[in-house]
């Protein structure tokens, strides 16, 4: 299950010696007996081995003393695909420059706008990427390479990379472009291509599972933040004054309640994995109407995945990357709360603030940089020794080889029971459950 | 018309040479000749000059050498009215401290939430305004004496004041705020009450007349461009992208034009000042789709105040402030590009972003600081010396004395003819106007 | 005085109606009656009537009707010359929009390291600049076309501007770069050659006369106030603490004025303008020393150039660019506080910081953003009507032609009586003079 | 040696399940059965099996079902020590938000000025830590209580303890401070006080062992990668331009390697923990005019703590923290680099940045917020536990309970065979090593 595919056998020596200049550079090399353990427990580990089951681990990233590819005759390719997150610039232009330096792969292709890029009808144009067209693109937010929703037809992208003789395809994107990653290595592989399809997994909700936090994912939820903290000072400023404010989080709350607990101001988060009722005297509504009154004013965050239960009108609708489309709890909450103040005649100034895509679009803060660095030299060396339909990721503090099946298989979600939700609670005071909301929630 | 209500002769020396340490402070008190021209071109003068008229002239702010008040005998007040900006607490510190420590008045009282800290069926309390407790507020958004919009009673207003013995009441608001103040003062003259009301002019949309440019507008706009950048990033990192963002600007455009010439990657800036049409060959949503074709993306910046016209249908709601309600220009203009859109058979990828009140209730950039720091020691010079009825600018980079009356007269806007709207004109490449927007419009 | 040079007379129709899309551009046209009033204050206008002088005025800026140039034939070439300042970038790439978006000039040059890029001994190459090279440097701090200190030979310069075909030459620098550029102009006006030499004046010490504020000024004090509340946070964080920053300015104060009042947390600021003594009970060391006795810790801010008399040694260096060098007045203080302290046998912390050059080498704030852009669009309509031999400014909230000579003739210095100088002292609550410092300073 | 010291039995039951409103709270407390293993590879584990000796494991932190210290009489006491670090408020701020609202801890007292606050010859006074004094003070940098260098007397530290009645302290502090507390609690041990001794470990310079990373450190080399984009921006904006940034790090090179990747512009990055050559061909200084002479500029970091071998002068001094005072490698660089443009006859522009205070005086960034609220909410779980001598990390993401006299067993330095190192090797492209730099590094 965490083992990672190969295209063959590693026969050329790593040009990284040369470049660090000395023997010592040989201390860099992995060794190739070290596994990063999954599990982080005693209790884990001893229960495995009490089961007689051998203790499961990740191969760790970093440079091969011997690699797959002869640099000279290589070519890669980057695309980056799905929705903006702090720092895909900071991953095309580490990608370039540990590709160029380190390993001396002079040819790298950008295809733009996601998997459109590959598909000729599109007629978007190939860019050469190079040290010099990088330069300073991790100074800005977004992707230089464009991106786009949705998948392409698996053949007609492996058809485009067999006509630009890419040996090595760089997907920035999150599951479902891994998954289109998977399809393409597949079709490739069927053919007797050996390319290798390494991941940099991409999700600014920090959903993907196996990976300590995704990149920008700090970024993201710090401008949220600062949301949070103009609600606050709203909510503050005038009698009877409630700060709404509605975050990114489809499925997992995570940039919530860490925007929430940034700040330590809010007095109610609402994610999607705990349920709540609006209604009743241990409600949602209630809730805040009493805060309101015992301390003038209230702030509420809600992850814009939450709540969906109570939107529910039995049709769905599906975006260009067959994402359901999310009702509006925010618009909800607040004609609820607004409703909900009139009817038992108390004053309410509400103030609502949906700080978007504001968040996602920004260029990636310092310590987001140097994981975007770090994650993208542990992708080219991955792909350099031959690995294939893997994702980079870091695991316990190290950076690790993860399966694509693995890293698509489940959603990092916040879990009711962990410690974050139980620092939530702390600090916003709020109950463990709102009302008589069902005990358990089923993934979406 | 310029000329400003005393409350009667300066008998008290200013206190402030002592305070400064040496006789050489003296060079510091104002000239009392000394008359801040209001025209500023050769021609204006000239035809007054010609016309037989007076040139027309401020009083300039600053440090009187008599004052009006004995600072021992001296009770002040502040009140923070209407929506939040950037700079109050700023305001509010400076006032005390240049109180306190330049003229040793040592009895400051801060009113809650406006206008309603004065009435007593409100039930707030009546904080003391000392050094200590300002310590520290300017590092913060929104206002620590809290804010209401609306007004009241100037005549329980009164009552209050004489209640608690105010000699000097310093109100931070908008043109309302400044005819309830004047409606107040009024009252008090009335009853031979001898009250210095003194106001610091509040607008984050910067559309009061003779004042350069409002206290927090950079901040606000600054903040602003943020927005705009996101979108920006949003729009040209996708294909067919459209970047849509709705920002603060009832009445006055400034926000939209001067955010928007911050980043200049704005490709349309719609103000309420300057009409537009949006259907036909020379619409906006003609100029749109083109502007997508041509370059692959677009940036529109639209004031909340832009193009009521097209929502109107007849009905007009007002808050408590009585201002009229604006309806949603942002969502209409989403709405009906995404139609144009569809109905060209053109794909569209539009992100919309609303900043609302984020852009307000930050805390003041350090510009924004200093300006609102001497714009209070000019408010407390002003009061001291006996000044009433008065607002204190900054006209010509000079502080002024603006009676309210003049301040309240009309609202500052962006000049179609002036040299703001040639800059965005020229920085956006839009044409000067859309379609056949009617050739003028009327001050909402 | 106030009278700008022209090349000659204007008979070409200006492109910007056709630009802007209809008859109304009409009245974005300067109205060439129009003049901007040096004077600002009711006496002076009444002074000069009274001598029978006429009034003073400058030359307002914004686009002619009729131009100079045809904008077809026309080579453009820019040069930033002299220390880094925010906003540079912006600068260029507004000069470069506005010639071709706004007139249609397609050939502009950017020559390299200020002076030293027209001088063939350097070998420094001359970049082409186009609206797709300009595109976001404005994001980035300093300079795309690099800069140097020092003048270059003018028959050299002019040599190189001839070769080259430049019809327009803007130069971006301080006051010896102007003095340099009027050389220049001089030389090809000798020679025949009608060249447009127009000046975007840069100083991040705001010491230039004629100009509400230079820009980059803004975002540069915006900054240095960061270390000003570092220092002060270091000082109050320990029993005995003082912070103690150095600001850039050589002559002019403004910058530590305007930091300190940022923050107002400053006990003493000292500036180039104001002498001061360090010895005697009066002095800087005494009365730092009682601070820290009363309130436990002090925050000490001086600009550069303050103090240069206890450091004088009889030696003078200079630089390049024939500036003295300035004594580390920091390190003096530093020393001496610590002397002082010891002596009185009190303890002490001190904290000193120094941001040096990371002021100035940040990115433009957006309102220094904004400033450039419609500076460098001044220049460019001054450029376009033929102008020479100017630097365009804003005076009084106005953009006007200031002829270079005028602009060189002065320093803006902060005035011991003045307004800011007075805020200062009430922020403070420093003393007017330090001891028996002399009673005046000579300009440096 | 991971095993925690309790000071008895946990009678109580905690309140947190009735803060959290109902029965669901259970599942939030720690299994008492739960370990986190130290080791995190499988050859670790495999090795200690294969030799027959226990997994190591550490204690997770989290709240305990029955805890030692009954909320209703227990005071409890908070001092910050050493060095100021971005986050001490927030550490501050969520000790006593944590004790007060989830368990009911009402008596929270502030010792001043770091172990000085105990002695009252210092004659500092003890402050009341409440809800309402710690509101906000997380917006602010430093540390409201004050700090202080260097160890106190633990009896007397111990006697003030008793005389105030105090049953848990809170040491927020680096090594020193913990070896510090240990000696206290050993006094009190020995008296028969039953008083928790529970550290939160700061270090802005991430020094310390089995913590994934030290609170404010992010902060901090975000605010030093500043510097360096600044020195960036300089020496690429002037002909044979050198910047030079030096940064905090006595002992570890982690800020430098961390500002270093997050701008990926430096070339070169001095640590301690790895020594180097300044003369001969393949030395620092032979590197840097290399460098310059091919890309026109360089950018060097050094950390305050490398390259002190090249300052030795057989004298030590130390401060009052007993920490041996570093010469500065800054001005010998400086002066160095200097001297060899010119004995090669190289032109030289060297811009020269030390940030020093201003990166660890600054607020928390929100990553850090988060962290440190964590962190104090386990502090505080440890401590009503009755953990003692104990300081809460986080390890391989799990906060747990590291033993004190673990915690400052060693040192936590940048590991010249790890992956942090190597990216910056690949990230500057300079050599593993400078010259004949003796091969390995003593710790200091």
């Amino acid at each position: 299950m965490t083992e990672v595919r190969t295209l063959g056998e590693c026969r050329t020596e790593s040009p990284l010696s040369v470049l660090l200049g000395d023997r010592r550079t040989t201390r860099h090399y992995v060794d190739e007996d070290d596994r990063v353990l999954v599990d982080d427990t005693l209790g884990m580990v001893q229960a495995r081995r009490d089961a007689g089951e051998p203790l499961v681990s990740f191969e760790p990233g970093g440079p091969r003393r011997r690699i797959y590819f002869d640099p000279a005759k290589t070519r890669a390719a980057v695309v980056t695909c799905g929705g903006l997150c702090p720092g895909l610039n900071d991953v095309i232009r580490a990608l370039v420059l540990e590709l160029h330096q380190a390993y001396g792969v002079r040819r790298v292709l950008g295809f733009r706008n996601g998997y459109q890029g590959f598909v000729p009808s599109y007629g978007h144009d190939v860019v050469d990427l190079t040290p010099t067209s990088v330069s300073g693109i991790d100074e800005k937010g977004g992707t230089v390479l464009g991106t786009s929703r949705g998948d392409q037809d698996p053949e007609v992208v492996a058809d485009c990379l067999e006509r630009m003789d890419v040996d090595i395809l760089f997907v920035v994107g999150g599951d479902g472009s891994m998954r289109g990653a998977m399809a393409v290595s597949r079709v490739l592989a069927a053919r007797g291509r050996h390319v290798a399809v390494v991941g940099v997994p991409k999700t600014v909700d920090n959903d993907l599972p196996f990976i300590d936090a995704s990149f920008g994912f700090q970024t993201a939820f710090g401008r949220a933040s600062e949301s949070i903290r103009a609600a606050h000072t709203e909510a503050r400023s005038t009698p009877n004054g409630v700060g709404l404010v509605k975050l990114m989080g489809r499925h997992s709350g995570f940039i919530a309640c860490y925007a929430a607990l940034a700040t330590s101001d809010s007095d109610f988060v609402l994610v999607p994995e705990v349920p709540f009722a609006l209604e009743g005297e241990d409600g949602v509504l209630a809730h805040v109407r009493r805060r309101v009154a015992e301390q003038g004013h209230a702030l509420v965050v809600v992850a814009e995945g939450a709540g969906q239960e109570h939107l529910d009108d039995g049709r769905e609708e599906r975006d260009a990357s067959g994402n359901v489309r999310l009702r509006d709890i925010g618009g909800l909450l607040r004609e609820r709360i607004g409703a909900d103040f009139d009817a038992h005649g108390q004053a309410l100034s509400l103030r609502y603030i949906d700080p978007s895509y504001a968040i996602r679009s920004v260029p990636a803060n310092p310590s987001d940089s140097v994981y975007c660095l770090r994650l993208a030299h542990a992708a080219v060396h991955a792909a350099m020794a031959g690995r294939t339909e893997v994702v980079v990721g870091r695991w316990h503090g190290r950076f690790v080889h993860v399966p694509m099946a693995l890293a698509v298989s489940e959603r990092n979600v916040v879990s009711e029971s962990g410690d974050l939700w139980l620092a939530v609670l702390e600090s916003t005071g709020q109950p463990a459950r709102f009302g008589d909301a069902p005990a358990t929630v089923t993934a979406h």
